[in-house]
């Protein structure tokens, strides 16, 4: 998509000194920028590169005074920052309203419709009975199976897997091979060592605003659902087990597991390949560092944990530090034994 | 699926007391069943939930005995407990064995034949050269490389890739997205610091009644095969390198990882988030716990090995209570040391 | 395929000891090698299979006399592990190469063309303005987003997803399920608690002879490129942040995370199950052990470091032999606090 410098002043309340007919098409940091980029100065530290960008058009602050001669066209706003933040957003919001209609081949029961302005990719599958709302994007090769619902502007990117009774809410971003609801991990043991497999029979609640990370899975629960609450951000890699229930607006780094029936407080943050044993509950606002293994339930909120097996950061960071020191450790209780002989 | 009460009283052997003719389309919990619903009732626990639910129908032992009027019709059996179990096996083969045929487009070599009451998805692909069982279903999207077996009433689900020469056998479930014979990770240093690959020609062979969780790896061999014995759980995003075998009946949580050429025996329970050297031999029934790391070889059968780097489960625990502590020790270690001088 | 010991013989620049008409159509472990294998017998430690094997033709050295009557055909070669490599490598390369032209359906945007030689399978999907090289491979289900550009003799196995705007270079192998160029993992918290994500417009740059595992995720840059220099090497299920930058010819095991905007260097060996926090940089040559935690910047070339936190391969080693005495250290300091009363 390409635009004029006077037609971005417009949508940013800015008012532009250089050429205004310019036409840019790309957003850029304005050391990287090539012709036909957009990029900004917020931070006097980077004043320098404005006079060697080879942008076509940068913002600035309406109180920013050059030094030096300039080449770009300036679009000068109240908070150069905030403008160019405004101007992603509106630039992906472009992107990703873009597309619309059928591909074919594409596969869709008969049974089921999907709401106005949708997007359905080539080689992309819809099962029987599925409710799908309004803007929703199934990108190509994406996998909806039966009695599925999911709501309006939800995205399902290329190769993500919706299993049986999956449900969906608004604005949802599920990323490129996430597997969502597919049989959680319940084997019963039997007489003669062989597992059998438990049944499961439950499903997926995502509920509004959810982002599932690539190639994420996500179990469905044996009975009843695993629930993702609204706002929660799961990143790539992520294993949630069945009976889960992530709390609102919980945040999830990558390669992080959740084991089955635990059940994460609102508006945690949980760092990456971190562990969580099943049948535990989590406080809300608890904080985890990267690689703890969570062994014990959490009580009071806003605590922070760390290690494997986690315990109080602060404990924990005390404690590695000796780890350190444990040679020295061990030199001095060598050296109080031979003098206490 | 809709069945009647009486219908189900007559497959779990049992009375009926109320109405027989309600229809019911679902299993839930006690606690949250629908009208529609039926449910069960095992432990007394939960009793005070029978004179609340708004299932349709439940399940209870011959001799419960109500303290209060109750709503739902209930099924009188031996025991309870074991006959929701039934029930849900019931409905879960009815539900998996229901897709039967072909949906097109899908793609299969002329060269390969598939046996009767087979299903297979749109998208699917099927590659030359393979044999493919009675009653195996491939859901959309999956994939099947060139000379690929695949015993009778497999499961491979939407996503799924077996790649070149794999070997399924019968009753195996591939989860969504995990990728089966892909080439390990094999790479020759050169002089110039750059890596060449090593061809890598073996195969994976998945013996009878293995289960394979979505977004797991499993590595083909350099030579020979990577082998996954009869009766195998593995759960998600696990990676099982090039030449590994794991032993019969042996169960793998969530996002472990075993490196090339590592062997493990029959029956060992292997928790999450746990790594395994390459070129190990680890014994019958070992069992490792959570996010271990696992650097030598296991000989003794039964063994419990825990921490990372991992050693036996009881001394591990107690190595860890004093981590807890060292603050304290280095403190008291100080005191001494004034005391001494 | 199918080759005469003799095609194979003049291949290698061998002699042959027996009957060079014979037809060989698999490479085999010498024990383990079927009629119609051919192997190789280079370490004399395995002499003793050569008198038992069902191999139809086994390459040998020159100088190799054999103590007992033998079955298979000889080719004799300078050096016998040599050779095999050879030829294990062309018949890799001929496998590799096997496949051309376009399988139907399939689906390729009109403003897209792909160079000559090139394999497209059913249910790939490619979008607008993409080039593709000469000699590309694109295995079916394998997604090709708008603005990509595919550098020759590139491999997409089956199921890999790339993103709009990524970029690869030469020689690459993308393997099955692997997803690159997805949006990074970036949120912008809010007064309300609530997360709002921040638009990922870079996008991620591949070099020539990259190498990326099944199920491994590579997001895009928040602006800019996340780039994986030439000959770097990633194994499966691996996790790298937006912004990252993996130098030449690293290599990094499977199941290692790599956070937002950390740069490693050249000729890096890492292990599985690494955890690197964000914006780190990480000097060339530095090894990684194992379940590492890396937290901070390695200024120095050639550091080897262990353990989560990571700090110096060899203190780590020393503290983690004294954490397993720890219940022996605590016993000494006790009867040194009592003999000092």
């Amino acid at each position: 998509m390409e635009f004029t410098v006077r037609q971005i002043a417009v949508l940013l309340n800015g008012h532009v000194d250089g050429d205004d007919s310019l036409t840019v098409s790309q957003l850029a940091k304005i050391e990287e920028a090539k012709p036909g980029s957009i990029s900004f100065l917020a931070n006097p530290k980077y004043e320098a590169f404005l006079y060697e960008t080879r942008a076509s058009a940068v913002i600035v602050d309406h109180s920013f005074i050059p030094r030096e001669p300039i080449n770009p066209t300036l679009i000068r706003v109240e908070n150069a920052y905030l403008a160019f933040t405004q101007l992603l957003e509106e630039y992906y919001r472009l992107i990703s309203l873009s597309r619309v209609g059928v591909e074919q081949p594409s596969f869709m029961h008969e049974s089921t419709q999907m709401g106005e302005n949708a997007y359905r990719g080539a080689f992309s599958y819809i099962g029987k009975n599925c409710k799908i709302g309004q803007h929703v994007k199934l990108y190509p090769q994406a996998y909806i199976g039966d009695n599925v619902c999911i709501g309006d502007y939800t995205v399902v990117h290329s190769g993500a897997k919706l299993m049986d009774n999956t449900v969906v809410g608004n604005h949802c971003v599920i990323h490129p091979n996430a597997v969502i609801g597919a049989d959680g991990f319940g084997f019963a043991p039997q007489a003669d060592g062989t597992y059998k497999p438990i049944p499961q029979l439950g499903n997926v609640i995502l509920e509004d605003n959810v982002s599932v990370g690539s190639n994420t899975t996500i179990d469905c629960a044996t009975m009843g659902s695993t629930i993702i609450r609204a706002g929660a951000k799961l990143d790539n890699l992520i294993q949630i087990g069945h009976n889960v229930e992530i709390g609102k607006n919980t945040v999830i780094a990558a390669q992080t597991g959740v084991s089955g029936s635990t059940r994460l407080g609102d508006n945690c943050v949980i760092a990456g390949q971190v562990g969580f044993a099943g049948h535990l509950t989590i406080a809300n606002g608890t904080k985890i560092g990267a690689q703890s293994g969570v062994g014990k339930s959490v009580t009071e909120e806003g605590t922070s944990l760390n290690g494997s097996t986690a315990f109080s950061l602060r404990d924990n960071m005390r404690s590695q530090a000796i780890f350190r020191r444990l040679p020295d450790l061990e030199r001095r209780l060598n050296e109080l034994e031979k003098k206490s002989q």
